[in-house]
């Protein structure tokens, strides 16, 4: 009943303090010293390679983030299940961060940050956020979450997703055939997608077409979604005001990138939240106790789908 | 009965418009207009100069603002009560833009921003919310609205004023002699304080030794209570490690000021916050019926304290 870890090994320590404290019956081991590989069920993982399928007896892999997009799926053995890191740490990073973001776009912090450079003391019309439009891709738990904190400062929120969502308070919009209509009434564009084919190069010209000039992009999905010549040309026309990306593609974005020097560009290196060890290895636990129990297991992916 | 208004003319406009459809029996008139003076009962302004004392039957002087500090009260004759604005809009202007800071100086912003002009992509650690100390300078009615928000994302809140409060989830100190104490346990001093003879001057070396070693600092109250070289010098020794002012001394800012330049300072022009017309036009007829009812008026100063 080992389980085994093959991540960053500084946060992997955490794991195993925590491990210990709580679960002190079950091997929590870290790659490459994984001992007798017949013990090992449990991979928790952020890139795996072939080990899942080298692993007899591997019964579930689990990814070390909320996303798998960086799992190569067809390495990994059909029968097993795949599981996202859903924990709370993950999601309060995610609601800081979305916070943050929005609301110094929405105070025009951008364009004083800018005036500061020149030493300029002017002031511009406070906008009520009610008037302020936020649109956000993606309303699985940290789409829900953010925009559950963005409503109590009663911003005009709305949500875009594939399936059918309700969340109150929430203009929720599903499907292709709306996505138009929910583009058209957005200020404030959040992307939260996993990286699918579906959603590789979404982030274009014809998107931001669709956006109400001077809109903004929150981008904190994955960095293939955006096309950046699309996304730079749309600021240089004005059209896009101003873009906050936690992701880039590729990652580290090369120094000579036109994306560093934008005025209103604010480039972060993937840092918007990430899994908390303390909290990961509670959910863990438990997910582990409902795989035990034949129930589903919280964030268990759709292989088909890709999340 | 008249309502004399005196301040900026194009907000003034919208106070009409909005007086005139809530309470049409009420002449509103905007300074310098002033129409009859014995018929005018309630004076808003910004900075009345002698006016107040010029109106036989004046009964009220409102700020139109939430400080009163602009006034001089030795200008306004002793029996009349002097009411600051208290109203919705300036209390959600003030919650968006301390939220926005102190997410901002809580998720390394400004050493991300710092980077970004080197096209350096370095993730630090993440921190999680509960062990970053919160400290708000006044427990009015924006500084509790300030912390209820902060409190939602599991900042370790405390709050410090002058007399006794109580604040759910916010370690109140209150007096002199738990400043020292307060000042300790802060990570992030945030000033919400009326300018008066006791706090002018007041955030200088001796508060910023007593905070810890790369605390920062939100200055959203009076510029005249910053002691601005004690803050360069602090932060050019790395004692405090970043500033967000939204007040300063003078205002504007002078252009050679030092101010201006410093990495880790942002300055926005007294922005923070802002009397929004349309909300604050109920506030005051709703403080029009209470003083017609002889009750209290919300927002209704002490005259020996300033605020």
């Amino acid at each position: 009943m080992t389980v085994l870890y093959k991540a960053d090994p500084v946060r992997g320590a955490v794991w195993a303090e925590r491990f210990a404290a709580l679960a002190p019956e079950l091997p929590f081991r870290i790659w490459p010293d994984i001992g007798d590989a017949d013990a090992i069920r449990y991979l928790v993982a952020w890139q795996p390679g072939d080990l899942a399928a080298t692993l007899p007896n591997l019964e579930v892999m689990f990814s070390v983030g909320a996303g798998v997009d960086q799992l190569d799926l067809a390495r990994i053995p059909a029968h097993l299940p795949v599981v996202r890191m859903i924990e709370p740490g993950i999601v309060d990073g995610m609601v800081e961060y979305m916070t943050e973001a929005v609301l110094a776009i929405h105070r025009d912090l951008f364009d004083y940050a800018l005036q500061q450079r020149t030493r300029t003391w002017r002031a511009m019309p406070l906008r009520p956020a009610v008037s302020r439009r936020i649109g956000v891709l993606g309303l699985g738990m940290l789409g829900t979450a953010v925009l559950e904190r963005l409503r109590l400062f009663c911003f005009d929120c709305a949500g875009w997703s594939r399936s059918t969502r309700e969340i109150e308070g929430v203009a929720c919009f599903a499907g292709e055939a709306s996505f138009d209509a929910f583009l058209a009434r957005t200020d404030v564009l959040v992307c939260l997608l996993p990286l699918t084919d579906a959603t590789r190069g979404m982030l274009d010209k014809r998107v931001f077409a669709k956006l109400p000039a001077g809109a903004s992009l929150v981008h904190v999905g994955r960095g293939p979604q955006l096309v950046s010549a699309d996304l730079l040309d749309a600021l240089e026309r004005g059209h896009i005001h101003s873009a906050v990306l936690d992701v880039t593609d590729p990652e580290p974005l090369p120094a000579d990138h036109p994306l560093w020097t934008q005025p209103r560009v604010r480039i972060t290196p993937h840092i918007a939240s990430a899994t908390r060890p303390e909290t990961a290895v509670d959910a863990l636990l438990d997910n582990l106790r409902r795989h035990r129990a034949g129930e589903r297991m919280i964030g268990e992916i759709d292989r088909a789908r890709c999340y």
